[in-house]
């Protein structure tokens, strides 16, 4: 599925209550999610880790619905088959 | 864009350093970058938080690719065009 029909998906469906809710909201329910796929990294139940990394998903787009932005955009104009520091695939950076 | 092709480009641009330095470092540059995401929300800088929700996305990939998690798989299981609880589109669930 491409990133834009994930986020579009995400509209269809908890868009009436993403907007509601509104960016901050939204934002700390992205933060808590964080947390739980943290949590899950330590438990290491993999079907527990992989809905957790499905709910980070969802609300990062939530949150890109709510602010308007397009992720599937933003992703490929950072991140365009090379490293946008060095401009190398693989990366190269020395950090 | 499919989320498994950007999940992709990242182990392609990332992953002999995300390997190197492992779940729980590659967990704690998702965080940092959440954080700068929630910056970003508060400055209102429409082209910063493009750049802002890339990284996100991106390092959430990078764990993903540590963690042997397909992205896609795991978005798509949990949210397959229906809200996981109540199992309607549009999210009926009261909260």
């Amino acid at each position: 599925m491409h990133i834009r029909e994930f986020q579009k998906m995400m509209r269809r469906l908890y868009f009436h209550r993403d907007s509601e809710r509104g960016s901050a909201g939204t934002y700390d329910w992205l933060v808590d999610e964080v947390k739980e796929l943290g949590d899950a990294l330590n438990a290491r139940d993999k079907a527990e880790l992989q809905k957790e990394f499905a709910d980070v998903i969802a609300w990062l787009a939530s949150l890109a619905n709510v602010t308007g932005v397009d992720l599937e955009r933003a992703a490929v104009a950072k991140y365009d088959h090379k490293c946008p520091k060095c401009g190398r695939s693989p990366c190269e950076c020395n950090f």
